[in-house]
């Protein structure tokens, strides 16, 4: 899990920090310290890019005391398990996604914290997330997109996280038809049902982790933010169509489940309904040679029946003939 | 299943191109090569209209050149399993639609990516999804209609997916009608419950694909999009109104199965209900001769009954009575 | 069920045709032929009253050249299986609602189908549906009304419409009240289910054709619609206050079904358990002489107790006691 | 239940009026006929405020006469079962709420239909609901709050039906708080069914009647609606306060009713699994000596055990042990 | 709980009175007579600050006076149970709010009414809520900000309402999972469905008063109400921002609550068919020995089989043999 750890930073880089640079037209201009930031980001056209990975208060203070951050949003980004949310603090704009990717086959989800403003984009991660390193050379590696700015970069950040939740979706999903042909086919178990519900725990914190990322993005796409470039919109689009899709395909497995949940009732009540017949069919089989045995067994002194020849043999193939009518009749309505 | 396949094309047909060619005033001018569908757009009062049938990437590519279409509109024709939507990227518009019809007894779902601008309309098909040549075809019957241009064509082609929806869902219907009576009728069984199962799923699986349709329809209709027509509206209307209907079937049939779901747990309810009064009827009539044979096999030395000249007949006989009155009393209260 | 088919017509009347006539300052002129519509129609003051009961394609033609209805609007009135809804084509208005009505004990659906413009209005029924003579006899006999024209028929027949649906709910609220009682007083049966069943889906059939109804005549009240007068909306307001009011009525039927449901599934369970414990009750009474008999049938040479002088009745004492000491506990705790 | 019946009225109220008088500067004028409200009214300053019972059509059209009420509105008094609404009528507001109270332990629900223009109000009262002799003295009592007029009156008599909703619901919260109880620790019984679904149906129609009732009094808050002073706007938003609670009171009772349910559902079914268990382990134990017996009464020749000096002890021994083993077993897992 | 209860107050305080003093520049000028209120309010930059708890009717009306507050508002002020909500009543402000702690391990619900206008904040505890001392503390100790005046104040007390709920949350969904376990480990008990609808019932009361408590921070942000300075905006939308986490947790326990239900009825019938099964294998081995020892106990004279030296020993192996049958294949058909 080597993409779990900020990598190995160059030596000047200290710890919560995993990357601090500048980029002026779409090109990485130098790795800079956290105490440069300010001036850096002040410089027209540059724009200074900054990765954290939980990192110390303190830390968050130099940072804030760099770029101007406001206090209520960096007390929020110093804990995590904040609430999905964007929020504009004059021209500046805090964005809080939860993030999900598969650990050792469970959902490990996670949280980046987005500060972004005219000349500067901190992105803060805390818990299980894929680090950004990715989407670093990716814009690296395309100059001409990259000198649009922090917004782009803000769009490459939202478009991976979005990415990354592809994946897990695919594995629930798996799990899901998996257990739906259990469900539809074996008789219920106490395993199957603590699957099912681990399943809609889990997508209950897909949901919850989701629906807020739509707002977002739509509010990037749609609303008048300051450091958001009109031109950049249908790139949020873009997020917005594919995070709604996570939606609405977590919302279908979410039914899914609520289908199957009803009917593996469905399946329960059938299967008790047939073992109930069965039962009875061969309680009611066994019966005959109880009750007439148990007829026989008196001690009664004049008992005719007794004093024949062929009787016992007699009373035996009653018994043979009366179960095998009864099996024949309970065949025939399909008890048995 | 000849619909499903592209048709025989004429030799210049390169692969994945179903059809391409020049209309104006209603009328087919030529057919054209791909290469020269940007000449042919620009010349005022033609419409170049493009079928393509799961293109490569390159014949998109050479697509999107000529007519100048939004590259992450071609990143999304590119792959299946966009989620139906419409977009605007400048004076064009993006359509994704999602197309069912019934192949071997069963649902098939596919898509259609429309490209609309002035001058041009393209279509990607991808998966099971008729062919438009009939709406080409009949687009051809009426040149004055068709001297309308793209928006008519646009027209036409979501008219037809609308009306290919319609057998599927009758066919749906049927099944779950057959269905119902056999819920309200037999008791209930394990097979019954995988086709309640299927039926629901295929019901999600329409509902998603037709949701968002109403929406695009309903776009089309009202808001002002640039290469639509204001008189063409009254036939998106109609789309709508069509669209909006097959929601509405989907949703009641939704609700039907439903109640059908919870009619069978009912049935399943007094049906064991049924099975248990009759089990404990009977095991109350047995009850009788095993209780009385038990005690006069005892081997006490002095039981009286057992001297007396017809005491086996008056034991038979109680045990006889007894039981044709338990008999009697459970007929009674229709517990027999 | 006279109202069902159209009146016995005077000769002059086509097939498919129920009434055609013109009227001025809210009296009838004149009936007319449908090929003389148009003309009448212009008069100044005069407005065309032409009712149809399914009509051939070919009557609608002529009606609709008569009148310039939209081809859309033809197109839906010549099938049945509209979706209740109202469209503007121009200054006219195509409008489709749901009638119902009980035949025979069932609830019958039909559909009329409303062409409204200045100077006339055309009512186009498919289906089990009333007849309007009772309307057109109505509006005749107030002529200060009908002098309002075409706008005040429109009211009328809605209003007509919607009144019929009160009988029709009132049918079905009392079936429910009685199975409510069936439900709560006896224990469940196959043919309840059905019952049950039978209502939800009636409920769920008139939710469809009423919901849209409300629709209808809230635009009729509020929205600018070209033949509709202003001083007219209070009318409109009156017939969706009762519409409304339907739909309300048939959405607490629907909830009280679902009670119902419900309590017909706990009183299930609240039988079943009373059944389990009487049953578990007598089992354990009965299996007193049996284990006791058994015992004492056992064939040892050395049973002291079988050699005593009262050693059977002395059993026979026990087995009583025991029996009834449990009878008298199961009753004092209610498992009896 | 005196508050019932309207109260004896002077001599000179005809059947149907409660009472009818004229007000002035917050203190009553005089008493009048009906046949004068008309001149009453039209006085600057002066209010006609008028209680009318189940009045009769004729008495009704009279008022209508005097103080000109829209043909529609009174069309709607006449009946009672209307839908609870506010409509306005020129300058006119009329408004139908829906009262309750209880009677003789039960939810009596009855309903006002309230008329109010420039210079009168009348009420309308039909079936089971308190007289407004007590609004009436209590406004008497502030002639400086009743100077206002007409709105004054129709706040104080709104608040008063909204307040006579308080003890209904106590009495309901009350009711379901026993049945609560019983419902979690008792075992489940018909009676208790019948109960709980008679509550669902009580707090259903309370929801009917409230629900609108919001809407009425926020509109009379929100709107601009011309008999009623903006002064009177906090008075009004007092009562939407109190309906709010509540409606919002209902809808938690609901829920409650709701989780009710279904925790019946699961007391049920753990209720049954541990008879299932205490039956099958009696079952079992009682197995031992049947069986053991069985085997003992058979009438072999041969059976060593059954000379056995001891035989017969030791089988006993043998029984009561297997017995004891498994009453012990089944305590440890607490099938016992 | 000295938390509950008002600290000890300085003498002069009166009863119902927690603390009342003025504040100028964020520091404290002094303590106040309520009955001065009124003169301090009004000098320009200061702010009245009073805390009252379980005030009388005399003391709340002298407030009353001092600060001219509405009627209404002191009439909801002076009893418990009102609806949390927020009013305007011209220039001031009447909000509610419902608190929450835990108490001796069971949530304990508070009131607490906030009076705010120019120049002044009045707070009215009811019931069980922390003591705002610790506020009061808090912001005494950063004077920069308490210089904002009362809306800060009003921020800082919500602020510590809705913090206040988070411990509540914290014990509750720490009660959901412990009951998670159980649910899906042991068999379901009628302890464990107390405690689900317990919780049930707990949540419901969580999510009724915060419900309405995003609704007052969020208008508190947005709307334009006379004594909340624009500056102050972030403040409260950060208390919205945490209110509205706390909300999404309790909807995601109720559903956690849902899905533990839904599963304990699963778990239910997968324990009671594994139960059915288990019974019905060993009552079919059981009544092999019981059938074939019945026959063998009957009394014929003529059973060939009784005399046979080891017949006795022959049908002894028979009985094992057919056990031992049946017992391997319930066994491997995972019946026993
Ligand atoms: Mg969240
Ligand atoms: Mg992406
Ligand atoms: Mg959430
Ligand atoms: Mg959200
Ligand atoms: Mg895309
Ligand atoms: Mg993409
Ligand atoms: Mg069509
Ligand atoms: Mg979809
Ligand atoms: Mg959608
Ligand atoms: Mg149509
Ligand atoms: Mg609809
Ligand atoms: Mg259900
Ligand atoms: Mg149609
Ligand atoms: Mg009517
Ligand atoms: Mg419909
Ligand atoms: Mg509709
Ligand atoms: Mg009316
Ligand atoms: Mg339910
Ligand atoms: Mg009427
Ligand atoms: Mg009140
Ligand atoms: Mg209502
Ligand atoms: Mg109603
Ligand atoms: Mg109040
Ligand atoms: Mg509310
Ligand atoms: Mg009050
Ligand atoms: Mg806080
Ligand atoms: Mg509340
Ligand atoms: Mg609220
Ligand atoms: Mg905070
Ligand atoms: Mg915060
Ligand atoms: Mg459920």
């Amino acid at each position: 899990m080597p993409d779990q750890v900020p990598p190995k930073a160059p030596p000047k880089l200290e710890p919560g920090v995993v990357a601090a640079g500048v980029y002026a037209k779409g090109k990485r201009v130098s790795d800079i310290e956290i105490d440069d930031a300010g001036k850096w980001r002040k410089k027209p056209g540059h724009v200074v890019w900054i990765g954290l990975f939980e990192p110390s208060g303190d830390l968050l203070a130099r940072v804030s005391e760099q770029l101007n951050l406001h206090p209520l949003a960096i007390e929020d980004a110093e804990k995590a398990h904040q609430h999905p949310k964007i929020e504009e603090y004059g021209d500046a704009l805090f964005i809080v996604a939860r993030t999900a990717q598969m650990v050792e086959g469970k959902i490990a989800f996670g949280e980046t914290h987005l500060f972004v403003g005219r000349g500067y984009i901190v992105s803060v991660r805390h818990g299980a997330s894929a680090t950004y390193s990715t989407v670093r050379a990716h814009c690296e590696s395309c100059p001409k997109m990259l000198s649009h700015g922090e917004d782009y970069i803000l769009y490459k950040i939202l478009d991976f996280i979005v990415d990354n939740y592809m994946p897990v979706l695919e594995t629930v999903r798996h799990e899901i038809e998996g257990l739906e042909d259990k469900v539809l086919h074996e008789s219920i178990s106490t395993e199957q049902v603590r699957r099912l519900y681990a399943l809609r725990r889990d997508l209950l914190k897909l949901r919850n982790a989701v629906v807020p990322l739509v707002d977002i993005c739509r509010r990037l796409e749609h609303v008048e933010l300051l450091p958001i470039d009109p031109e950049m919109r249908p790139h949020f689009r873009d997020v917005t169509d594919h995070v709604q899709r996570i939606r609405e395909s977590v919302d279908s497995l979410r039914e899914v489940l609520a289908f199957a949940f009803e009917a593996s009732l469905m399946m329960g009540q059938a299967q008790q309904s047939t073992i109930t017949r069965k039962l009875a069919a061969w309680a009611a089989i066994l019966a005959v040679p109880t009750a007439i045995a148990g007829i026989y067994g008196m001690n009664f002194d004049h008992m005719p029946e007794l004093k024949w020849r062929y009787g016992y043999f007699a009373v035996i193939g009653v018994i043979v003939a009366l179960c095998g009518f009864l099996f024949y009749r309970f065949r025939k309505n399909k008890w048995l």
